[in-house]
C-alpha cells in the first residue's frame, strides 16, 4: 500500500472493518451502548488497542456507558466509505467467485459488486446471486458503463496474468487478487493479494514454531 | 501471532511461501538460477527486500549466477515446512469450501487437506475433490484418527461461533477463518482471521484515498 500522509494504517483499517460489522450486529439485537473492552473482548484484542485504533480516527467520548453503537458506526462509516457508491466486479465465477458474491454483505450498499465476468458459456448471460455475468470481451465497455473501480480477481491462478492489461486499461483503481499469482500492476493501483496456500502455509509455520517451544 | 524469540515475522513467512511457488514454477520451466531483482520483480517488491528476507533465514550465495533455484527452494521448505506431514480439514464444504479444496496445491505433500466436514446430507460420505467428506458428529474422532492439526473454516458465519469448542477439544493448533465472524481461541492456538468483506472494504478505503490525493 502507498504510504500516504494522513491515511490511516491498513491493519487499523481492517479492525474498523471489523468493529462495524460486530457494532451493526449490536445495534441489530437493541443493544445501544458498548464499553471498549467488551468490543475488544469480541475481537481477542486488548481495550487499548481499541481506543487507539478510535482516537486515531478522532473518536472519543464519554465512557461511563461505553460508546454509543450507533453514533460510532456512522463515525466509522464516515471514514471507511465513500461519499458515492463504489462498484465492484469479480472477474472468476467458478467455486471463489461464486463464494465471494454469497459472503460479500454491503452493509451500506455504498460497497457493491455490480457485475461478474466470466467465459463459461454456462455462465455469461446468467445472472448468479443476483450479480449479472458477461463475457470478458465485454470487460472494458462494461466496467465503463458501470463505473466500476474494483475488481476481485477469482479466476484460474493461470489466467491471472492476462487479466492484467485490460484491468488497467479498463482504468480499475483497485484489485483484490487471490489467485497464487501475483499480479504487478503501476504504482497508483492499489493491489491486495491474497493466496489461500500462503495463508494455510503461514498457520502451519506457526504452528510448527508453537510446537517445537513447547 | 505469538511474538516467540527466533520466529521469523509473518509478512516474511508470507513472502517466503511466495517465493517458493514463484521458484517451483522456474524450476518446472527449466530455470536453474535467478537474480534476486528478478525475484523481487515478479512480486513487485524490492531486491533489497528479497535479499533482506534470505539473509534472515541465514541464506548467502554467490550473485554472480543469482540464486540456485533448487537449493534455495530446499532452503526455504526447510525453514517453512514441519518435518512431519501436517494435516489439514476444511470445515465447511459450500462454495468457499469446495473453492479452497481446489485451489490449495499442497506443493511438498507435507501440508494436505486430508479431511472435510459438513451437515448437508447431499456432501456427507461423499469424496470431493479426492477429500472425503464426514458429518460434524464425527469431528472429534475424524481430527483425532487424522492426525489434523490445522482447521479451515468456510462453514457459514452465523455457524462458526458453534465450531470453536469442538476445535479446541479436538486439539486443533491452528485455525484459518474465512467468515465474517471473529473466532477466539484460547492463547496457543494459531488464528488467522480473513474476511473478505474487509479485504475489500480495505481495498476501497485507499482507493478512495488515492483519488483524493489527486
Amino acid at each position: 500500500m502507498a504510504n500516504l500522509t494522513n491515511i490511516i494504517p491498513e491493519k487499523t483499517i481492517e479492525r474498523l472493518s471489523e468493529y462495524r460489522r460486530t457494532l451493526l450486529a449490536c445495534h441489530k439485537q437493541g443493544i445501544t451502548h458498548i464499553f471498549s473492552h467488551v468490543l475488544a473482548g469480541i475481537h481477542g484484542i486488548t481495550a487499548v488497542q481499541v481506543r487507539r485504533d478510535l482516537m486515531l480516527i478522532g473518536f472519543s467520548s464519554d465512557t461511563k456507558k461505553g460508546y454509543d453503537v450507533q453514533v460510532l458506526i456512522d463515525y466509522i462509516s464516515n471514514i471507511l466509505d465513500s461519499p458515492t457508491p463504489m462498484h465492484v466486479a469479480v472477474v472468476g465465477m467458478g467455486h471463489l467467485g461464486q463464494a465471494i458474491t454469497k459472503y460479500f454483505n454491503s452493509k451500506g450498499l455504498k460497497l457493491r459488486i455490480t457485475a461478474a465476468f466470466d467465459v463459461d458459456p454456462e455462465k455469461v448471460g446468467r445472472t448468479m446471486d443476483g450479480i449479472p455475468v458477461y463475457h470478458m470481451d465485454k470487460f472494458e465497455t462494461t466496467v465503463e458503463e458501470n463505473d466500476i473501480s474494483i475488481v476481485i480477481v477469482s479466476s484460474p491462478t493461470s489466467v491471472a496474468p492476462q487479466l492484467v492489461l485490460p484491468i488497467i486499461n479498463a482504468g480499475i483503481r483497485g484489485v483484490l487478487n487471490f489467485t497464487s499469482t501475483p499480479l504487478n500492476f503501476p504504482q497508483g493501483i492499489i493491489v491486495e493479494n491474497y493466496d489461500i496456500t500462503t495463508l494455510l502455509e503461514k498457520v502451519a509455520y506457526f504452528v510448527k514454531e508453537g510446537d517445537s517451544n513447547n
